[in-house]
């Protein structure tokens, strides 16, 4: 495959640059009767959209998906489901002063090295802008999922330096950062106004949660199904770290601590995230990653020209001041990606499996 | 694809479980003309080989591995290569305890839940004996990408609580714990004694560095260098979390101080790990990965066996006190066999592309 | 995959039905620096088109394809081609008739029981109209593949029980069935008129040339190149058969008269095709495919309701009364995939191949 | 993927040359619970063995295979199954004549060009040879589908210009032609004797039939049933062309004809060959292979040397006088790995599809 499709049964394939005409997307294996229609995909796509708050890009996009395919009279069909988005605010002039030079820390550098010809608008193909049709096709995943117990819900764990702990997932939806603490808002508003004074940028800490996942998703040795999370995770614009449950933590702990017992009323502990050997146990899956500063800042900076020269770069336009803010959708519509892939392939092949054990929760 | 098989133009299918008669592998793609015996894999086996320290477990295996085909006086034919290694030293009778339990942490109750049927001597299928192969293929992939002028090389840069920054390559093979730093052996093993004294585990963090890449190899939007990377990576045994270069601390970082300038002498910095939009950028690729601290612990611990009644679980037989300690090589392996698939997927799309920009190293 | 996805390297992935609002395709893996326009896709669309004489259906279709993205600046990027082409003439109303039986040699019986639920709007997703996208992404292919000397073409070889023997490519284009000896046409245009007073349809057979080809394209021992063209070519709507070179008749031939010798001067006959051992030996590739007579015919015929109950079948609507007479640009674009997608897979793998041994060419 | 490994879900790699020291595969993706011993795959090994009539190669092999892993206490774990079949007849000195030559209709001169270094002996990977792991890997799918009611059976239709029309399943396995008309034999007999003394060769079509496959697999549209059946059949050595149904006879048929009436007692015909629209529909799925006449004759032909020079060739060693002979439990088990995937694909997407319509049979 050729680096756009995603999956192996549940399959997402994409194109689409920041300043073409349009970002379009088929997804192809998802199961037939379910009921979908562009407004199930429209809430995430408002989700992530950009210009909603003070602290994202102004960039305007009305970011309206038609479903070309695949859906009839209200239902799939098991046909591919083909899904258009028109860009519609895309200002291509702010763009050609950067024709023949490379951003720092962006891809200019690495896809001018790689294809000899680059859509240098907005960062064409690069942009995160290509992370709309992500979500949409994750809120296809979700829906289905939804429908078999399976709930996924993201949160901004960390914004820079302020760690934002889990509280509740009330009022998560309602305000700009997908805190799951709304005490902490202030102090988020706060930085973040502070951040655009310094005309500075900052990474982000997003965590994502699957509730409701059946044990036995997931393909060891290879397609484990954190592995799977990782690359999913990872192929989001800017991550650049993923942790599965106690993650990097890990390597502190000792056996005692970390491994996660089982008593006949559930797993005293979660340490794994919910994946053991590759394979989902019944425990939530946890899933964090590591967003880096977004790279478009306006405070100049060195770098070079197509020839080699030295220049001095400052990035003008639009830009998310932390690309992390609008993060959250994105994983949780990746996670759901690959859920639904391993729910589709675990049927596949497992279909005649019975086993008297029972199925643990978390205590 | 079923999940035993890694790559899209390098493909590494592998079988056998840990107490099997046999480990097998097929290496299908590997250019024509490369000179290749057995001799070249057993370096790489005998890194990774348990044993040969007092802080690994005490299971015997050779690790011979035999070429079956694909290698015809002494070069590669492009056809597929068939790898053996046999068993040896399985000591079934281990493990007859444990048929009908669960051991905490490991993936027994995942396995039984997903396959209703599971091999349990000694952990099957999920064993990460599993890995000899990954290494056998991996070292294959090392000695084409080594005539590339691409060399990678990896080390342990934390051992539970002790960091282990990087000193020098020189001696890293030389000690039992992959140590960039001599002076720190002597910390690390009285560590791993008082550990093997208090019955118990640790984590570990292993960082694997590819010098020598060129710019233009990942494949975005999905299948980007540092998302394959992080899919290859967290589907060895173990492993929790993936870093790409400036990795999770990139969360509290400000954009000015993470972009990696560029000047025509070279990157400043390397923050982005030496991928940027998920296509490597000419400098080092650095990744990390975290690696819990071993399931296997004589300390008794909470389960439930097959009918979900409560037991108390001890788990006995050979075992590594810190897995990470014979990761090393392991996650070179898998960084190898990403790179040449990447490197086979660049040449196929972009054999003609023509950019007259030097590429940058490191300065 | 799921099933709408061709190619390993350039894939095409499609969307669409007969009678939803759009077809949609995203090809993925064309290599950068291609000029490319909308214009170059016209010609083979137009060349399928419906209604252009009076033996194909005379539904109107404009079938204007749009270019979404991969292309800046007239070239394409190496990023993923979006192509769009709405559906304009869909007179829904025609199918209702049919919503809740099955019409005989049609999919409505096997897609109701694959998918529980159908789009009956002529043939939905069955329907010969997704070949569209199938013409569309081909002509990226043969655009490609003519600047590397690689040219395809194709002619109706039978019709019915009428043989047409090649005679020439001049004037192929110029006759609606796509006969490669005008003098025939007359003999055609009559038995056509007939079949259409008769009320019924025929079948065709169709032959497809490469020339140009290099030795070399195919990966056995699965993906050879004969097979993966017979999965291509046999995945276009109502083909039975493929051939490659001699085909069936390769059955009563002897050894000694099908080899094809090898001289100095080149290969003496062409029985192989173009393909030994499932690999191009630089002869002309040479494959023939045979069409079933179109189902859709209004002679009365049995069949089944959803209930099971016997029913008097009648297909109204405009059908093309032989298939085959539209598929010949069909097949080539398939033809064009994948000798694209295998021109790529060659170049990835054997890059560093050289051989002193002249290439022989056909005498 | 490297072109040695076939299908999605259930999925075969193999490795392994005429005279290397062994064949290998993995076979993946196959349910666990499964009861398999390597006696289950020794029966269809010795219907496709050599020397075991004299119209076949004399070359002796005991072909006798090892289960490696993914088999644990007699039953598949749904862990990868490895397969080991170790050369034991090679006489690589017969072969060391045509170290520099190309034989014609042989894949010599392609391999040559392709890899630039070849593998001589006996053919090296393009060897018949390889299809025993064909036919092992196939006699897991055949048990398992037998378990799902599907039986697949094969015949030999015609040997050069002899037809061998359809009789009985009874007795097939009991000649050396695979012939479903004991009458026939000694005229087969007889053709064959004649042959030989004619040192030549001749071409054979054979038959591949599978009963009980339910209605509901293949996956347009691209992986049609169909079209995945022309990929597998077309990829065994020798195979010219196939066939679905009525095949190329479609081409002279009137859709009147062609088109299989349904009636609530079952389809009237199936000219279909149990495929509509890509999809299976209940009807036995029929198709038919073309395989040319052995290359390897001992009359002399013209050829090339790898300089390019002219030379006259004789082919000797031990060859099959016509490959078709031996080529039928060969070409059910490619149609029984097809099925098994499809079946796996179908179960995926589909679980939950619930029709009340009758499955049809064949009248």
């Amino acid at each position: 495959m050729s680096g756009n499709t995603l999956g192996t049964l549940f399959t997402v394939t994409t194109a689409g640059e920041s300043h073409g005409p349009a970002l379009v997307a088929i997804v192809d294996g998802c199961p037939p009767g379910l009921a979908l229609s562009s407004a199930d995909l429209q809430f995430d796509l408002d989700r992530r959209k950009p210009g909603t708050s003070r602290h994202t890009t102004q960039r305007q996009e009305a970011d309206e998906v038609e479903i070309l395919s695949g859906v009839f009279e209200g239902v799939t069909t098991g046909c591919p489901i083909g899904l258009l988005i028109r860009n519609t605010d895309q200002k291509s002039k702010d763009y050609s002063a950067i024709k023949d030079v490379f951003r720092p820390a962006h891809a200019d550098y690495t896809y001018h090295h790689k294809y000899g010809v680059r859509d240098y608008r907005g960062g064409g193909r690069s942009s995160a802008r290509e992370t709309a049709m992500r979500v949409a096709a994750g809120a296809i995943a979700k829906k289905y999922l939804a429908a078999q117990g399976i709930q996924i819900r993201g949160y901004m764990s960390q914004l820079g330096p302020i760690e934002i702990p889990f509280k509740s997932w009330d009022g998560v939806n309602d305000n700009a950062f997908f805190s799951a603490d709304p005490d902490k808002i202030p102090e988020l508003e706060a930085y973040m106004d502070q951040l655009r004074r310094d005309q500075d940028s900052v990474g982000a800490k997003i965590t994502v949660v699957a509730d409701g996942v059946p044990p036995g998703l997931g393909e060891p040795v290879f397609d484990r199904l954190d592995a799977e999370l990782a690359y999913a995770l990872m192929s989001i614009n800017a991550v650049k770290g993923v942790e599965v449950g106690a993650g990097f933590a890990s390597v502190a702990q000792r056996g005692t601590e970390h491994r996660d017992e089982l008593t006949p009323e559930g797993f005293v502990s979660n340490h794994a995230g919910g994946v053991l050997g590759g394979i989902s146990s019944g425990q939530p899956i946890v899933a964090s990653l590591a967003l880096k500063p977004t790279s478009s800042i306006t405070t100049p900076g060195r770098s070079i020209d197509v020839n080699g020269e030295a220049i001095d770069m400052i990035t003008k336009g639009r830009h998310d001041p932390c690309v992390g803010i609008r993060a959250t959708p994105i994983a949780e519509a990746m996670m759901a990606l690959v859920l639904i892939d391993h729910l589709l392939r675990q049927r596949a092949q497992n279909a005649d499996v019975k086993v008297n054990t029972p199925v643990l929760g978390q205590l």
